[in-house]
C-alpha cells in the first residue's frame, strides 16, 4: 500500500546565520507545517555545537525534519506526508527560500509501496 | 558535500499488536539508536486514533522516525545519520525484525551530495 509520500530536500548555499538559527529555524518548520494546512503535535529543536541546527516537528502521521551545517551553507530537509501532496511540496520549496538556498535538489519518494521484496 | 546517510525502511506483515504499542514502539526505536552507539537527544511518541503509532527520535545531527499502520501491517521508517552507515544499516535490520516484518524494503540516499541543481 502507499502508506505516504516522503519529501528529500537538500539545500546548499544558504547563509550560516540563518542556518545557526535556533528560534528562525523553529519558525520556518512551524511555518512550513501550517502552509500544508497541518498541526503540529511536537517539536524538538537543539542547537549543537559548535554549530548548526537539528529539529524535529511531529505532524499527525507524518513528521518533518531539518538538519543544518551552517559552516558549509548546507541544509538536509524531510517531510513525510499523509496530506495533500502538492500543499507538501510547495511547502518544502517555500522553506527552501526561507533558508535562503542558492542551490537545492529535491527528491521524493512513495512510501510503504508494495510489492515489498 | 556528503552531510549524512538516510536510511528508508518499508516494513509490512507485521503483527497488529507490535505496530500498536507505542511503549514497545520506544523501545525499540532506543534500542536502535544504543545499537549505533548514538545519543538520544529528544524522544516524541504519539498514539493515534483509532490505531497507529508516529514516533520520532532525535538524535545529534541525526533522527530516527516511525510510522505504522498496524491494520495493514506496514510502517515506514526513517534513520538519518552522520556516524557508522554500517551500524547504522545493521540497527535498520534489526528494528524491522524486532517489529515482525515479514516483507521489507530498504533503499539508501546520500544526502548534500554536491553538485546541487
Amino acid at each position: 500500500m502507499r502508506l505516504g509520500l516522503h519529501l528529500l530536500l537538500d539545500v546548499a548555499g544558504a547563509p550560516f546565520a540563518t542556518l545557526d538559527d535556533p528560534v528562525l529555524v523553529e519558525t520556518l518548520l512551524v511555518d512550513a507545517v501550517r502552509a500544508m494546512g497541518a498541526k503540529v503535535l511536537g517539536i524538538h529543536i537543539h542547537r549543537l555545537s559548535p554549530q548548526g541546527v537539528s529539529g524535529v516537528v511531529v505532524i499527525s502521521e507524518s513528521h518533518l525534519t531539518i538538519h543544518t551545517w551552517p559552516e558549509r551553507g548546507e541544509a538536509a530537509v524531510d517531510l513525510f506526508t499523509c496530506g495533500d501532496a502538492s500543499r507538501a511540496r510547495t511547502a518544502v520549496r517555500a522553506l527552501a527560500k526561507a533558508l535562503g538556498a542558492e542551490r537545492t535538489r529535491f527528491e521524493e519518494r512513495v512510501r510503504g509501496a508494495e510489492p515489498l521484496a
